[in-house]
């Protein structure tokens, strides 16, 4: 490992930012993480941005992922189409400034279905180069818009985005079941018999309503009502992946939303294997090494 | 057709009231409505808008269904259970003051999943004795919350409430959607692609999101989206009723929620028969002749 930094890494994403400073072999050397996402930037604003980044982190190119290459961010990186290699994203990356480097998402643009990500396909890349998956595998990234991510030979062949967390946000902040969400959402009994329900659901605007009914009908307990919640929407998303059997999930992200769907990959009869930390940083590594 | 008022009949909703003056033979002779619903009330106002209502239709008896006798409205009147036939409804009525009586609301309390109505069973009942629907139907009721009812032989088996209306409205107020839903909901080209969408989609979460992957991928155009969404919504919930073939769905309510509902039973390949406005006020005089 060396010890002078040779570009920054920048995870650029909607309400978060973190950067590192990477040598040139990828180790990091110095990180920083801040709550200066895109939602409180103007795209003019990114140039002070970067200055401010080389202050803190060295005088270095800059390479940086995720919604900052959105057209809510510093400026629209056109998406590549899937199936997308690593080598495809690298020389897919925009330079909005000298020495700046953002690179692109992926969409599913010609198939049956339209799909998007941004920031995700790195994590993957970087989780089959740092070797924590193999290059034919199925990952799942949960957070508020959850991701299924499959890959065949290292290139991200199909995807699918799933608005979970955003609608059991949504049902805690209005509507007939606000005020009914606010507890603690816990991998218990609760969470596994939601999970079960949603597994079984063919209608999950239908099942969602069980959580007013089962209330009303003192089948379901106050505190329990987040933690079947969940489970419903969690289990009604698992339950629609007919590819868990025979083969791990590899889940990037930690916390306890990974948890929970370790928790229902597991009821489902699938396994659930949490990939180690650091596959963006490991993701961006790669797409330096391959720049030109 | 007697020209005397016998009794006050009330459809007490949660933002919205109508009260008719009703004579003996069922009539409706006069009638009001206006915006004191349950949400406007307090618990201890009801008496003062007894009276007033009387003040307007006449000093009779009132008989009142719907969310006034929810926990939020004046007083709680238990849920019977399913099956449930309108003589049970009617026997089970409460007086929560002298010559004012509450109907109660439906419930599955036993069955593998629970569920409530309060207000729609008195409408299917109406249906019934008006003839609009044979005794053994299937109904449909399409509202903020849908519901789907099933009737043997005049009696409520079955039905599930479904939160495809609030789901819409939530998507459209906050979140990533919001901003794409703003337009009008039509029951055009958009609405059936969106319905085919709908309809064979096994994940609503998922589905959803592609309002958003194909505005950005120009797979659907900007004023197309709100009905696209709709049609999402509506095809999933209309895409997991095995039932529709062989028999008609009657649709209770008008407006363009019930036009967009036809259409997508329709599509799926099933027939829509509107039922006649009035359903609520036969039910209400049903009951009234049943009262003991």
């Amino acid at each position: 490992m060396d010890g002078r930094a040779a570009y920054i890494a920048v995870d650029w994403g909607t309400t978060n930012r973190r950067a590192f400073a990477v040598s040139g072999s990828g180790a990091v050397l110095d990180s920083l993480q801040d709550g200066r996402g895109i939602l409180s930037l103007a795209p003019g604003d990114y140039p002070a941005e970067i200055a401010d980044l080389r202050a803190r982190l060295g005088p270095h190119p800059v390479i940086a992922v995720g919604m900052v290459g959105s057209n809510r961010g510093w400026l629209s990186a056109p998406y590549i189409a899937a199936p997308a290699t690593l080598a495809a994203l690298a020389k897919a990356c925009v330079e909005p400034a000298p020495d700046v480097r953002i690179v692109p998402g992926v969409a599913l643009r010609d198939g049956q279905r339209p799909d998007v990500m941004r920031g995700e396909e790195v994590q993957v890349f970087g989780a089959i180069e740092a070797g924590s998956a193999p290059p034919t595998a199925l990952f799942c990234q949960p957070g508020t818009h959850n991701k299924w991510i499959e890959t065949v030979d290292g290139a991200i062949t199909d995807f699918t985005t799933v608005m979970t967390g955003e609608i059991f946000a949504l049902l805690r902040a209005q509507g007939i079941l606000a005020g009914m969400l606010d507890g603690e959402v816990g991998n218990g009994a609760a969470f596994r018999a939601g999970v079960g329900r949603g597994l079984a659901s063919r209608n999950l605007a239908a099942t969602l309503f069980e959580v007013r009914s089962g209330l009303l009908l003192d089948r379901l307990a106050p505190d329990d009502a987040a933690s079947y919640a969940s489970g419903i929407l969690i289990g009604a998303d698992v339950g629609t992946r007919d590819d868990l059997q025979g083969r791990p999930v590899h889940l990037l992200g930690g916390g306890p939303l990974a948890a929970l769907y370790a928790a229902a990959i597991a009821q489902a009869g699938g396994t659930a294997v949490i990939v180690p930390d650091g596959s963006t940083t490991s993701g961006i590594h790669a797409i330096w090494s391959l720049r030109t």
